[in-house]
């Protein structure tokens, strides 16, 4: 799973998706324990030793207990806390979502786009589906208060943080992956339509 | 010919055309059998053996009796039946005609771009061509009628599927991702000048 | 020489200004022979065999008098015998150029860019420079008259045919390339602004 | 550190910041010699040997005495100069910040993206933070004059020049780069939401 996820991670960033050493990553392990990207690395070149395990309350743990975790490790604890059959959560700073969410107020709505189809349950384009966008905030318990007064809304298995980026999660990598690509695709369908209207 | 097409649609996933494990391809072998994609593959690992031989009816058959075919291999059945010259049949989600097709109704019209002489029979930039955007549909009964009644329409070797994609075929590998390239790029092209005028 | 270029022309062909077998390229050897690319070569897969010889009427030549040349193949030998220094010749279908051509008249002006100075010559992104816009014409012997004509309009290295795409030239590959991706550029971020003001 | 530097060199052309030789880098050895990129460089190849010594005024020392630096070498130097703790200065050409600086005045500001903690000593999004444009010249004596007098607006370890791209610098090439990858993510995201607003 450690090389696995890397090697995506390294992809994401590929298209532009981590500039400036940004996002974070983490998944569940067989053993149900939680393992997230080290704070501060540059993803171009991110390996399967910058992930770490973490205790429940997002510090590091065993071998690393002096290693610090993503800034945003609180963010992951309440995803896998609020859905407990989520095995890998990913993120985003893709600048399709992020562009949109500074347009948008507290949700934003898709309809009409087969790609609708990408999130788990969703059997056609015709739905009109509402993907939340939560405010920003630096301080992460004040952030958890806000998922989990949200929890509802997060229906397709991500959110957008306004002027950040997005959250996307699954029970496997190969879902959480096909989630975050399609909020991301969705959001820059929705910009280049806003371009023009 | 598995090899090929594989590599091929790996490639056109690197350029952002499948999102999501969206998108899926077909050729027609020496023996007139019909090989389609499998469903639900991610298109940036899609390897030779993710093809899977299909009845007329578009089951699965002989060794892949039990496989998932892609959930369009309806569309792909009838546009060989329509065109029995088809070899291969391919499909992209790029977001140029993906949003050019929501903006537009029926048909989209192209003229002065030397890029139309990328469809088969095409001489001029100077003729107006329209490619038919077909409105999109779950259920594949039905979009085959759709396609039924369009046939004249289709001059191009292509159509647009409203806020779904493109598919693009022909008489060889070479031929359908010609076809499928200019349709991609004139759509692209329409959209810039639309974020302007 | 071969093998150098034709790296290029995939290289370009990656940055997406080669579709659907659009461009083409030439050289002229240390004997003065020059060599074109084949008709309706994929760029994606373009090899160093996949080069002619060519007499001055733009016949293939040699081992090659049954083989097709590009199409454009007259207006490659219209620049060197405008411009007898030039070594190399090379094209694009790059959308910013193609896109903004469609939006100017006979010429377009470049002022305030520093890679103005990709041009040999410019020393300044003070100076306002001109790029030639050509129309389209599928009938090349009137095309290289057009050319004839506009001559003096070739001051940077290069010119624009609407809708279709780019043309640069240069003393060496390196030269010719850097033109080509100065042209590039300045279409491209003059678009750009285009799409705000 | 000069092959380190070479690949990342390398990686930022392929993602289009350096088109038509533009662009050049430079660092600090451990011995505090001053390495800066040869003048007028293809970056799709450079290479380690692409770096050469200089002197402090901005000519070619020991081994390098009759080559050619970068004509921006002064800039470098000037970098060095206003801010000692400096080991590598980085620039780009990339078309957002390009783009954007052509319709600001002496700054641009931003506010509320997440990726603003990408510059050193930035803890939040809530920040106005303000990068200064500063105009486009070829005497680079006159350049290092306004620098000089702009010292105090070069908060967050970079500028913009107007039409021309960006410099970025760091205490560490790893902190260099967060620095650039940081300051074009805003320009670009920032150039998106005016050409919808």
């Amino acid at each position: 799973m450690k090389e696995q996820l890397a090697q995506i991670i390294r992809d994401l960033n590929l298209k532009g998706w981590s500039p400036a050493t940004s996002t974070n990553y983490s998944f569940k392990d067989d053993q149900g324990q939680l393992w997230v990207s080290k704070s501060g690395r540059d993803k171009a070149y991110f390996e399967a030793e910058d992930f770490m395990t973490i205790t429940d309350e997002g510090k590091g743990m065993g071998a690393y207990e002096t290693v610090k975790p993503s800034d945003e490790t609180l963010i992951h604890i309440k995803i896998y806390a609020l859905f407990p059959e989520t095995k890998v959560v990913l993120h985003s700073h893709a600048e399709g979502p992020v562009v949109l969410s500074m347009l948008e107020s507290e949700q934003v709505a898709f309809q009409g786009f087969e790609v609708q189809k990408g999130f788990k349950g969703q059997t056609s384009h015709e739905d009109q589906i509402q993907i939340p966008i939560i405010e920003n905030a630096q301080d992460m318990i004040l952030f958890q208060s806000w998922m989990e007064e949200r929890k509802n809304e997060f229906q397709h298995y991500c959110f957008i943080i306004k002027g950040h980026g997005t959250y996307a999660w699954g029970n496997s990598l190969f879902e959480a992956k096909r989630h975050l690509e399609t909020l991301d695709y969705l959001c820059s369908c929705k910009l280049a339509l806003k371009k023009i209207k």
